[in-house]
């Protein structure tokens, strides 16, 4: 672990060897660019994360079918928004895989090697002549450049794109990981995520792709929530193409996940950070808890707290919030023996009130990173970060005029 | 069944014999009436259910004590708004203890038949010398017209009083029931409620008098929500006074149920209709459920869900949402026999959407009270309603500044 380097660097999904990217305007919007293409020379490995809900989308399905067929290889992955393409039944399924076959008659690949994912408005079938002209123009413009309008095609109401990328020093070589993801409303991944394309350039054992996908996404997507919705087509998949000729077995593995989770934790703050209407990032941490399954159920349900959410919106250093929820998360919790802090100041402890500290704490939350630490109480030694956004009147205006 | 006829009344909680009732301002709050006082006479005996919240609240503690040694018995209930005395430890418990003590001197009755209340903000420790003054006032003013100030004094955010009463005509006689309540935040209750406090002058047994508040709460209390928060200071009471000489036995159990299954309807109701910042009373039924348990699941996530309800205030037909949220809920589902009808206007089923339709849709939406119903698509016959309000950004601005 000491002999490896993380450093940041420019870019996104191509900054690893092998990728190019595209992303073009075809009309599924009513503006802006709306389908983003990923190209992997040679065909990458993929290790992949889906939804958990129920409702799963036309190009959910097609995407596993397609790892199945292929033994999890892609050459391409082909993205749009504006249209989720949920809900759609058998005709939304024609779709979705015409969608992977003018990708693969495009680029010349096998149809199973092109994986598919959409986001957008539920219940809307997607245009297939639409899509067909939007792939035609981005196997066209495909190159190393185009990782940022490939960001930019596959955002809905996210208010920037998001992309990051890193290179990763070993003593085996030098590899990269660059990805990017959206998301903004209907967050609240639940061993599955929004969409988020991450690449790299490392050849990566096949069981330790899927292993290290899992890991880096229980406390990065995994751990953020904006509004406690899990959607129909979240998808995270990692491809890994192998190109930097270092390759990642047992011996390499954490530094990989090391980097992996650095660029998943970025890409999924920035999802937080963009949260519809958000003001503020709001780190919440659960300490003293029976378990890390508790600490995160309590977390999470702060997160998810409409009321935590307005008062850290409004400025308002409401610890009584905080307990009211760790009270009622359904985890162990003792009042006697409960402390919150805001930004590091305590306000709560052994039963006691430090009002008088209120005036830091306030302080703290007119920043636009906050930091909310709960102590179950119990005496246990489990603990659990999970972040979320605040709650402003704009997250009500955004969802109530979406479809209009 | 048939014999009886439950017929409203004006009124609240002193509309059966024997109780009388007063509200008055002793400055817990800036302004307005702050504190509630309701006797029976003779003491009356009770039922009671409590927040499940772990935080419990320091006037929980003492009402619970008191009833264990009153063996279910009061003469007196007393109740503050402004200061909810929850998280205050020794101290809040002594001025709790203190609240009750001054008003079985006021009134000259044991302190262990005094039952206490308090709403409002959690963690700030209730004035002694306030709630002193104010029961010396109440106790001067009760009367049986002070119902409506009563209910005046229970309300925190609660933009009007919800008080209700109704005369039972039955084959023994008549006997009446009457209820008031407060609640426009941290409201979702679960298997308690927020604040209500109903009277009846019925002698009920007192097995049956449990039973009945139990299963009245069922459907009506516990079937709300307004933000997915249940409180630390949640409590109904249910005070059985005699003085109408009718006897609630087995044979008559049914009759009393239903006509308190009436008044906790109609106070429920109104809770969720005053909700903060709502302008839509809506009911979500879920039909097709293997269970009554799985049916409330799905009805109450959809209910608590920011994406339907802010749809719902902006008028937005969005059955899209609703699907997602029934896929994520953790109950059988299954998108192939799902539908979905917003006020009786189906816009999705056999996996085919009726766009056509919306506007229909729409038009239902632009109403007060609206109604949206979802079959879960697994062939159950169990079902369930919900009721919950929709989500404005005037909530937001409530929670955002509630203590400034």
């Amino acid at each position: 672990m000491s002999e490896h380097m993380v450093e940041r660097m420019p870019g996104g999904i191509t900054a690893p060897e092998g990728f190019e990217a595209a992303g073009v305007a075809c009309g599924i919007k009513t503006s802006g660019l709306d389908l983003a293409l990923v190209r992997s020379t040679p065909p990458a490995r993929v290790a992949g994360i889906f939804t958990t809900n129920l409702a799963v989308a036309a190009p959910l399905v097609v995407t596993r079918d397609h790892l199945r067929t292929s033994q999890d290889t892609a050459a391409a992955v082909v993205v749009n928004s504006g249209c989720a393409n949920a809900c759609t039944g058998a005709e939304g399924l024609a779709v979705s895989r015409a969608m992977a076959a003018d990708t693969a008659a495009a680029l010349g690949c096998p149809v199973e090697q092109v994986l598919v994912s959409s986001t957008g408005v539920i219940g809307l079938l997607l245009d297939a002549e639409k899509v067909r002209r939007g792939v035609a123009v981005a196997a066209g413009a495909l190159g190393r450049d185009g990782h940022a309008a490939a960001a930019a095609a596959i955002m809905t109401t996210d208010p920037s794109p998001k992309e990051t990328a890193v290179r990763v020093h070993t003593p085996a070589g030098v590899f990269h990981i660059g990805g990017m993801a959206k998301g903004a409303g209907m967050i609240e991944p639940n061993m599955a995520t929004m969409l988020g394309f991450l690449t790299t350039d490392a050849a990566v054992e096949p069981a330790l792709l899927q292993r290290a996908l899992k890991e880096a996404a229980a406390d990065t997507f995994n751990a953020i929530t904006v509004d406690g919705e899990t959607s129909t087509n979240d998808m995270v998949l990692l491809l890994a193409g192998g190109r930097a000729g270092v390759r990642i077995d047992e011996n390499e593995y954490a530094t990989f996940v090391d980097a992996l989770r650095t660029v998943c934790r970025e890409l999924a703050l920035a999802i937080v950070r963009g949260g519809e209407g958000a003001t503020k990032l709001i780190g919440i941490t659960v300490t003293g808890a029976l378990s890390t399954t508790e600490a995160r159920q309590a977390a999470r349900a702060m997160a998810n707290s409409p009321l935590v959410k307005t008062a850290v919106h409004g400025g308002d250093p409401n610890w009584g919030r905080l307990v009211a929820v760790a009270g009622r998360a359904g985890v162990g919790f003792d009042l006697t023996g409960a402390r919150v802090a805001i930004g590091g100041v305590e306000l709560f402890a052994d039963e006691t009130v430090f009002a008088e500290r209120e005036p830091a704490a306030a302080e703290h939350l007119r920043g636009t990173d906050v930091t909310l630490t709960v102590d179950l109480g119990v005496g246990g030694d489990a603990r659990a970060t999970v972040w979320t956004c605040d709650f402003s009147a704009e997250y009500v205006h955004i969802n109530a005029d979406y479809r209009t």
